[in-house]
Parts: structure tokens; C-alpha cells; sequence
């Protein structure tokens, strides 16, 4: 029988030094330095087994992993320099000590390779499955982030890395595209920014909604990840690869809006620098009418249905 | 059949407009307008149905207040001035969206009521019982936290309130020490402090033990709650007012280490103002030898076990 104290015990010969943790795990609150009056980035994701994977056939370092992952996902596309991040925990009552050991060794990793201090967190044990509540703070690059509400008719839709078939690998072991977020933020100008974490025609409708704007979307420019392919191949259900690059869930790719000459330079320069990690294509335009369109490889244009993961509520 | 986007907007409707609020729910991220270099306070606490409470027996209002008020009640024992909270909810499916708004129901209140802005969350329906988790964040009230590390041989120990018995209904509807606390960091030199969430022994010696120090409990000067006294009488199991006021978790009352003449202000003013909500007591003292210690009334000194809600992990 071990407890929540041997545990922190445990955790606090792990965590490296942090120059952001005035105080660290272990008092009632951690304490951030902050020493400028930049604003404070915060969000949070609950991730469940059974739902966001299955501990019956996942590593848990993978599942600890991906829930830190999924938070530096939407502190990037805010723009946000990652600084720190708080871990709640319910664990299952028999295994809990070596399942959260697990899942602290998936996570600390990522969180060292992000700069991530780990602030805190809260950890219990229950007759439940596992969950796991990962809140990431950040910092903004330069001064402001990017919000969903910017994109304006005209503006070039772009996207980070290849889409669909996660399901498949990437949405356990995917990178948070951070480094590409605060390269771009430090260099262009970028209207509107979201992470794709329902699928691309549903969250953009979203960033649609918010920017008041619709958008028309190139199919043809999208591109397609292999998973997306084999996906398609594998289940044999008329579901095409390009219908999973549409609407597949969990890609934590950035949507990123910019004016076309903004554009131009992010295509051109990564090009010859080779300075981000992903590849960044354009793949349609913001529109002043509002709703999402597609353009087929013949120009046709037609409704695009936002299509993607929809949390439900009963 | 409703979405996390619809629950999203009903919320929106009903949150107060918060000036520390830059970029509330709905994007990736919130946003926090921080405008000064003042550190950052952040907490966590995960509560889960059938372990903080049973949705069977409780309005789920309270257990959305509760949620909240742990985290108030860390923030309190940091002498920090709440300002925005995050809400994760884990919702079973059946009946998921009318849940999370009487949770919402419960807690928005008590969010109003000290100035915390709800900045965003995380909202899931599944399979398994209801788990809500919270991050609270704050502000140093004078520009400097209290620890628990700070206590000093010599030290007065206070504690706000009443202790034990509060299974019988407080650990539900407390109300968080914030106001007592940033009256105090207003006015007075506080050594240490931290909240009693898992009884007085067992916290205190967590205090201790941060602080390299003991500390002599004096029995009779504990100020017992009468739900103590009742919890006693109704479970006749020998376990006395006293025994409960020491072990008793959940109490959220807030221990505090300060020199004897600070004491003695406190004491004094409070009387003389009626400035804190709740009566601070003296109920002890710092020393330098390690451990707990407790005198009774005849002045006898012994051992004092650090007794108390140990959170196991098998």
C-alpha cells in the first residue's frame, strides 16, 4: 500500500529544474514566475480509457503522452509558448501507483522536449476507469495569439502535415506542431488559427462561425496522409481516403489562415529554408458568403458538410 | 441528442463578463489579461462520483460547488486571489447535458461571488460515473505566496473555523477561506499556511515537515464543530468530538503559523473588528523538535499520531 505522498515523492526526483516553477508540486498551489506582464494562455483536456484509448491494448506511456500532447496541440494553435502543466488523475484502485508511474514516463518526456514545467496536479483512485486532466499554461509568442475569430474573405486556408487515418497511430504518438506555431507566429502575420481535433470540415466550419466568414476548400490540394489511404483500404466500406482526410478526427494538424501574400512567403520560404518540421499547403480561400464549399478537380464548386467527431450530449 | 457546442453556447449566456477575461470559452485556449509581472498560482483538484460524493444522495448543484470551493480553498491557503477557473467534466451519457448544467448551476455562484472567471473547459460524455476536474488560478495578494514551508520554532499555531464532522454535510457546502485569507496577507506577516483537506494531524504534520520543525497540538484549545459532537453521538463507536476535530478530512479550514505578537494582533483584532467571517483560534505551537505533540489538559505532553484521509495508490 503506497500513497499520494510517496507518489509526489517519486515525481519530484523526475521533474527537471524549470526556471518558470517558483514552486512545485507538493504545496497547496504551484507558483509560476511570470516577470513580464504578458497575458496567461490556459486550457484543458480530459482524456478517458474507453474513449480517448483502451488501456487493454495501448502502453499507458502512450496514453500519458498523448494527453499532454493533445493540450500543447491547443496552446500551439494559439500561438502559445508552452510554460507548464497540472495532472489530475483517477486511477483505477489495483495498479494505480505503477500506472501513473507509466504514465508520468510517456508524458515527462514531451513535456522536457516542450519546455513544459509540471506544475502539480491532484491524484486519486477510484473503483473507475482511468481519466486523465492535463490543464496546459502558456505564454504568448509576441504579445497575442491567434484566435479562431480572425480569418477574413480572401485570406489563404493553410494547413500543417497530412490529414486523415489517425486512428490508425498518430492520435496516440502525434507532435504537438508547437515549433511550427511560434516559427510561423515570430515571422508572419496569421489572421486565424485552430488545431484539427474533430476533422478538417467540421472545425473549420467552426473557425468559419467564429471569423463570420465561410470558405472554400481545394479537395484536390488536400493532403491525404497514407494512414488515410490504408485506413480506406482496410475497412473496404466505400469511405474514401479523402472523405477520412475530410473528416477523421484527432489529426492535431493547424489550421491557419493568412492574406495571400503572407501566404506566398510561408509556401516559398519553407521551400528554402526548410524551416519547419511538417510541410505547410494551401489547400483553399476564405469567402465572404458564409458556409464551407468544395472545388473538385474540374472547378466545380458545391456544399461541403461539416462533417467530423461531434462530442454528444444526452 | 445534444453537442458539446450547444452546452457550450448555453454556458456562454450565463457567464458574467469578467475584466481578467481576454479570450473566454470557445477557441483552443483561454486567454487571462494579466497586466503586472505577479507570479501565477495554479491548482488542480479531480472529483469523482461514489468517492467526493454520491450523486445517488446529492444534488449535483453542491457537487459543482464543491468542485469549485477545494479549489478556492488551495488558493486561499496560497493567500491568492482567484481569478479564473477551468472546468473538465467527465458526464455518464444518460442525462449528461442536464447534468452539467446543474453542475454549472452549483458553482457559478460561488464563482461570482469570488470575483473567478470561468475561462474554459473540457466537456465528455462516456460510460463510466461522473468525474469533474478543476484548475484553479490566482494571484498573490501582496506579491508573495504563503508556503508551507515557512513555519518557525516558536510560531503560534492558528486555525480558522471548527473542526471534524464534516462528512455531515460542510464537505459539501464550506465556504473556502478566501476572504479571511487576503484579509490577512493584507495585514499581517503569515509564516506558513495550508488548508486542512485530510484532517488536522495529518496536515499538520505535512506543514511540519515542509518546514523542518514540530509543533505541540494544545488538545483543549481545538475549537470543535458541532457536527463533530453529533457524528460522536450517532456512531457510538468510541471515537470522540475531539478524535474527529484531529482526523476528520474535508474540514477546508485553514492552518496558519505566525510569531507570537502577530498572533496576538490577530487575536485581539478580530474581536475587537469582527473583521473575518469565521473565529481564528490559537491552538498551539512551533518547535523545534520534529514531529506532532499533543498537551491536554493537564498539561501532560505526548505523541500525537499525524491521523487522517491518506490518499492510497495500490
Amino acid at each position: 500500500m503506497e500513497s499520494e505522498s510517496t507518489f509526489i515523492a517519486w515525481l519530484r526526483d523526475r521533474l527537471p529544474p524549470h526556471s518558470a516553477l517558483r514552486l512545485g508540486p507538493g504545496d497547496d498551489a504551484a507558483v509560476l514566475a511570470w516577470a513580464t506582464a504578458d497575458d496567461v494562455v490556459v486550457t484543458v483536456d480530459m482524456l478517458m480509457d474507453g474513449v480517448d484509448f483502451e488501456l487493454a491494448d495501448v502502453d499507458p506511456r502512450r496514453a500519458g503522452r498523448k494527453a499532454l500532447a493533445v493540450n500543447l496541440s491547443d496552446l500551439a494553435a494559439m500561438a502559445a509558448q508552452p510554460v507548464a502543466a497540472l495532472v489530475a488523475l483517477a486511477l483505477p484502485r489495483h495498479g494505480g501507483l505503477a500506472l501513473a508511474q507509466s504514465l508520468y514516463e510517456g508524458l515527462l518526456p514531451l513535456a522536457e522536449r516542450f519546455g513544459v514545467a509540471l506544475a502539480g496536479g491532484d491524484t486519486n483512485s477510484w473503483d473507475g476507469p482511468l481519466v486523465i486532466s492535463i490543464t496546459a499554461i502558456g505564454r504568448p509568442r509576441n504579445g497575442r495569439v491567434w484566435k479562431r475569430s480572425g480569418a477574413r474573405p480572401g485570406d489563404v486556408l493553410l494547413v500543417t502535415g497530412q490529414l486523415g487515418g489517425s486512428i490508425l497511430g498518430k492520435h496516440l504518438d502525434f507532435t504537438p506542431r508547437v515549433e511550427e506555431a511560434l516559427a510561423l507566429a515570430e515571422r508572419y502575420e496569421i489572421h486565424a488559427a485552430m488545431d484539427i481535433s474533430d476533422g478538417l470540415a467540421l472545425d473549420l466550419s467552426r473557425l468559419t462561425d467564429e471569423s463570420r466568414c465561410g470558405a472554400v476548400v481545394d479537395v484536390t490540394s488536400i493532403p491525404i496522409a497514407p494512414a488515410a489511404v490504408e485506413l480506406a483500404a482496410q475497412r473496404r466500406d466505400g469511405v474514401t481516403p479523402l472523405d477520412h482526410a475530410l473528416a477523421d478526427g484527432e489529426d492535431f494538424e493547424l489550421l491557419l489562415a493568412a492574406e495571400p501574400s503572407v501566404a506566398e512567403r510561408i509556401l516559398a520560404e519553407q521551400v528554402l529554408s526548410g524551416r519547419f518540421g511538417v510541410p505547410i499547403t494551401a489547400i483553399g480561400q476564405f469567402v465572404a458568403e458564409p458556409r464551407l464549399w468544395q472545388r473538385d478537380a474540374a472547378g466545380e464548386v458545391s456544399r461541403l458538410a461539416p462533417r467530423g467527431y461531434e462530442h454528444r450530449l444526452d
